[in-house]
């Protein structure tokens, strides 16, 4: 059986914003220099995505679709750092789980998903958050619990060269990664188990 | 004082899928043919839009959405038709969305909305529409309460033209558009009366 | 034609949490305090409501439930004050809801709906709003968008005796009232336009 | 280790409706009888509840919410059966998840959710499980992706006798049992796990 503690783990990293000084892309780079030993996040992009359209999608799914499909796929996790839109999700993230969603043996399907957020107001993408668990239960990707990471004043919470200094969430950040790996190592022995 | 009946009626339509043979497109064009008097539906598109990106804005706004948010901010009205992704809006509807919402003189602020949705199983786009509420909320504008219009199992309604043949959406389409004119005649004679 | 400006508003307040010292009753107390002119609001309560039930409705609509119904039906609009539990809307205040949406002549049908809640932490019940808007879609409420009175860290926002006494706080009331009071009148100058 | 498969499974079973003839606690009642070997499931009630206020709770919880709290707890996991009352979870159904999540030792922290519900239109519940799941996110709760069970037309799916006829419905209500079933036994090796 394999031992959930020491195998490693990899996560997919994914910013909802394709904004250089995104707030957003701070907190995913910042999580990244936080993880915990034996896991690595990897950054995978939808920034060449274009807008799903089932036709285009009949002659072929586009280069970058077939990249991120195939890195979530290979991947134990994905982490979505992500801005909220007009009380939603980004478009331009919603595009990018679209597309996905329709690649052959669906990459979110029984994936685990941790889900941060940054905004400049004080509520922090809670709205983003729950439409976006409401697409994960279609996909049946177990998305974390808890921590949930919504930080609010997004603009006093990193440093001019976008580093993370708000020590509160740096901390939660922490956590989410740690619950993360927790439950990726439950994942590792159950598909260890002989029953 | 303006009188609300005579007034023409203009309505901006945005169909929420790219495919040729989609069937909200349809559902928009069987919209068009079934108008009240003194209604014009004109159709919009965001099949140009690129991903958002606040650098890009920046910039400054690409043609087509400076085309769209012209189009809609012109009529009493924006009637959109869209199938459900993943249990939520699809990302090229809510990227066109977000987009908009950026351009001065917001033009969904104090907007007439409409909504319908049309979808191959048997809920009919009802989580998308709930969310699409919520967007508008914050983009305060004011989305029409009733008819709510779900089509499910949409290939039944539809002949292989296109054609909206069920009669009962057929009807509740038609109703739709009637409450569209009243609120737009009640606006109207709103800003026509002097207070 | 009736002049909207001169008529007398009436308001029927709700607050969504039967603790004493109740921060969502302070807050409603607070805006009672904070009417414009020409606006009245009154309290009603859910208090002595039982758990909604078809076979008691079948013998008759308790005592209380006729009471607040007609309350509701009464008035140019209610105003809620309400916390959030669990992400939601207070089990109690929606128990009330779905008791008056089965009285005859259904009382929030097109009735003007404005939405206040306070919490003790940072998103100030959000959450419950969003909800709470659902619902009012299909009792075809009219709820206002703006603004959103979400009152977060409550417990810094009210002195011991449940005075609201955080100035941002009660400007945000009396903005929402003002709100209140000009859609009001644009509904009693509608209903006396002769069409 | 133990061994999941062979474990007794307890389910507490709790019905969103008090109505004697209620679809949901026939739908219910449908379920017990399609238990999977090894699972055994217990009826729970809110009936007796008042309607939460934190002055009572101050006093003692009353009775029957330390009752079903202790079900709860008990259980290795909740099913669910309720009806959408206004595009929402029942009030009822909501005030008793209320009082139970205030008892010491959160009885839903961890615990296993299958949610189901029937309705007699043809959106079968969809908008009252979104509801439920988010406030089941605030509780930590583990709640079942698939297979989601929306009984919509729920007057042609029973007989007189409140029996679930619908073999489709009987089908996918037990494929949700032994979803559940599956979960609880690896959450079982889990816990049984040394690591």
């Amino acid at each position: 059986m394999s031992n959930g503690t020491s195998t490693a783990i990899t996560v997919l990293g994914l910013s909802g914003s394709l904004r250089q000084k995104s707030f957003n892309s701070a907190l995913l780079r910042a999580a990244i220099a936080l993880v915990p030993p034996g896991m690595t996040i990897a950054k995978g992009s939808f920034a060449e995505f274009p807008i799903y359209n089932a036709d285009v999608q009949a002659k072929g799914f586009p280069e970058p679709v077939q990249t991120l499909a195939k890195q979530i796929r290979d991947a134990d996790a994905v982490l979505i750092a992500s801005p909220e839109y007009n009380y939603s999700i980004p478009g331009g993230l919603k595009n990018a789980i679209d597309w996905i969603s329709r690649v052959d043996n669906q990459p979110f399907n029984g994936k685990l998903i941790a889900i941060m957020g940054a905004s400049p107001g004080r509520i922090g993408t809670a709205r983003m958050q729950y439409h976006l668990r409401q697409s994960f239960v279609f996909l049946n990707s177990i998305v974390l619990n808890r921590p949930e990471v919504m930080v609010g004043n997004a603009a006093e919470m990193f440093d001019d060269q976008g580093n993370l200094t708000d020590e509160a969430t740096r901390k939660i950040v922490g956590e989410l990664l740690k619950a993360l790996a927790r439950v990726v190592a439950d994942q590792h022995l159950l598909k260890g188990a002989t029953r």
